[in-house]
């Protein structure tokens, strides 16, 4: 049956050679949308996975990479990125396809029964079913709550170094005080390393308190640097810009003593962490409780039948935002999704220890039994 | 207060030292019930642990300890002794207390809420939770279905082999096609070691057909040596057992060929496998479907408030047996479990990675966060 794609989306998948056809979507590479892949890949469904940071992992890779976990079962102690390799090696034998660094953007029920999905770079697919595994959302910067500043942002405004090189000999003022903040401020004030090539003409660092989250060497040595009058420190919140001709040409910086100063810079880069937004998920449709999705807890499908929610993401009498909780549902909502793929197949738990039909998909040598 | 019981059980558990107080008892040292108590353990709920096997790990070492397992979130192969070490260690910071070799006779529920449990050995407690990780139920040896035979068990009739030396000097009929069958006939008839102190006067191994799952160079053994005449093979099965003066002096034995002849022997020893049973679990009134017993999935609780049952013992819709759902089950209980501990206390979900306080529990440095 030919999928029923209108106009405007025909159009776009037709620009971007066609959509891709496949059995399952999952919507987030972190620990249990890679756990998700293993799941269905036992039941012999290959599946497409999709995430907006650039690499697998989510928030462990981008929250605490490096910070230990004691509750994975039988895994007494791993780090996030101990974590998400494993999960990598686990389901490597399934051959899912990556698509990184892009956000769903449409979903869309079609007439066949399947679903049209696509990216915010355009790629596109028609799967007959969808795997939201998108944890507490997607991470995006915490901005500058400041009127007028929106316009400004990716010119003299910004929330992520992309390019160094642009701001090498301009006036820059940092905001913030951890780890981001401190680093780029030493960075552009020539304090990491001889012959800095991103040297700035002059770094301010703002942060609203004397006090850091940053690492404490990185603190002393920009307190050094400030001594040395390589650059200079402020303690204060910005409750304003300054604009000259369309231009930004400072903020307005309100002390700790109640004075409010006008700080000059050419570049402002704002350094407040990241926050996890639900995002476009939000407006397909799906059942929704204090932006969780609404799940059963027998096939953890939400309230469109053929889309299943996983993870951290989803919620239902009792939940628990465990990553062993995540791991579980994948194992039922990929049974549940299989009368989906293969409607006319009775699907049988078997068991990875003694089944031969397992270790074929698992791509491991099956021992000889009783 | 004190707890209220009744005047036989009160002198049972007087004999033993009177019952251990505690908040929870745990039945089922499979890598479900160890897990257990690692949840119980975050949230500061300290566990006794009863098992019938004399060692953790129940099904996992009892029927696969060398095969690999590969659907453990985030391993991507394991073996079910390796499972059970890693999840020893998990556990270990909550001193969890062992009570090996015995199953629970009794579970009577009392007039404070709690419960009076007590075991085959004598062992008793007054718990205010219990949490049922019977897995399959507890192994017990498959036996010879023959009238009569039952009076015999452990005298003439053996399904397992305590003191090898008791059957020195004997006319052994062993029977059976399995690993255990085959060795302990090469044992018996002197095939494994020059001065044996056990061998047998005779040895005859009976099956019922001309085809092993022991393993083939134990098999190639047994025929050597009865070629040798050091031992006898014979295929047929059981229909009666021969006695005389009130002892066992043979069994009768229907040949391939239709004919039954009898078989002279001491003593008999039976290898037809282990058979998991619920056993007296199944007794104490709580709501089956099955031979399962149901809970609800929000904490897994059972019919009985205060009992609640995880792994594969338990049923809801949706179940499948599978060790990751087990382990998702004892987080959820162990917070349903929480009010009947901790009356008057609120308990957050708080995660290992950041929470100083589980730091604490788990026995780990705190690192200093943001």
């Amino acid at each position: 049956m030919e999928p029923q794609l209108n106009a405007e989306i025909a159009k776009t998948a037709a620009e971007h050679g066609g959509p891709i056809e496949t059995d399952a979507v999952i919507v987030g590479a972190g620990p249990v949308g890679l756990f998700q892949v293993f799941e269905l890949g036992l039941l012999e469904i290959k599946a497409h996975i999709i995430d907006s940071l650039a690499y697998p992992g989510g928030q462990c890779i981008e929250l605490y990479p490096d910070k230990p976990i004691y509750d994975i079962p039988a895994v007494p102690v791993c780090t996030g990125k101990e974590l998400t390799d494993n999960l990598m090696k686990q389901i490597e034998p399934f051959g899912a396809t990556f698509h990184l660094g892009q956000e769903v953007t449409t979903v869309q029920k079609q007439d066949d029964g399947r679903f049209y999905v696509e990216t915010s770079k355009g790629t596109s697919f028609l799967t007959k079913t969808i795997f939201i595994a998108g944890g507490v959302g997607s991470f995006q910067p915490r901005t500058l709550k400041v009127e007028g500043v929106d316009k400004y942002e990716g010119s003299q405004v910004h929330y992520r170094v992309r390019n160094p090189e642009q701001f090498a000999g301009k006036n820059i003022l940092v905001i913030g005080g951890g780890d981001s903040a401190l680093d780029w401020a030493l960075n552009f004030c020539g304090g990491n390393a001889d012959g800095n090539p991103h040297k700035a003409e002059s770094v301010i660092l703002l942060h609203r308190r004397d006090g850091f989250r940053a690492a404490p060497a990185s603190v002393a040595k920009m307190h050094e640097l400030c001594e040395q009058h390589e650059m200079q420190f402020l303690v204060g919140q910005v409750s304003d810009i300054v604009e000259t001709d369309g231009q930004l040409t400072g903020v307005k910086v309100t002390g700790a003593d109640g004075v409010t100063r006008v700080v000059p810079a050419d570049q402002v880069l704002v350094f407040f962490g990241l926050s996890p937004k639900l995002g476009p998920i939000a407006e397909w449709g799906l059942a929704l409780e204090r932006k969780q999705i609404v799940v059963d807890t027998e096939k953890f499908q939400t309230s469109i039948p053929g889309i299943f929610a996983v993870g951290d993401v989803n919620t239902y009498p009792g939940k628990k935002k465990l990553i062993l909780s995540g791991f579980h549902e994948c194992a039922l909502a990929a049974f549940g999704a299989a009368p989906y793929v293969f409607p006319e197949k009775r699907v049988h738990l078997q068991y990875t220890t003694t089944s031969p039909k397992l270790h074929k998909v698992l791509g491991v040598d099956s021992p000889v039994f009783d």
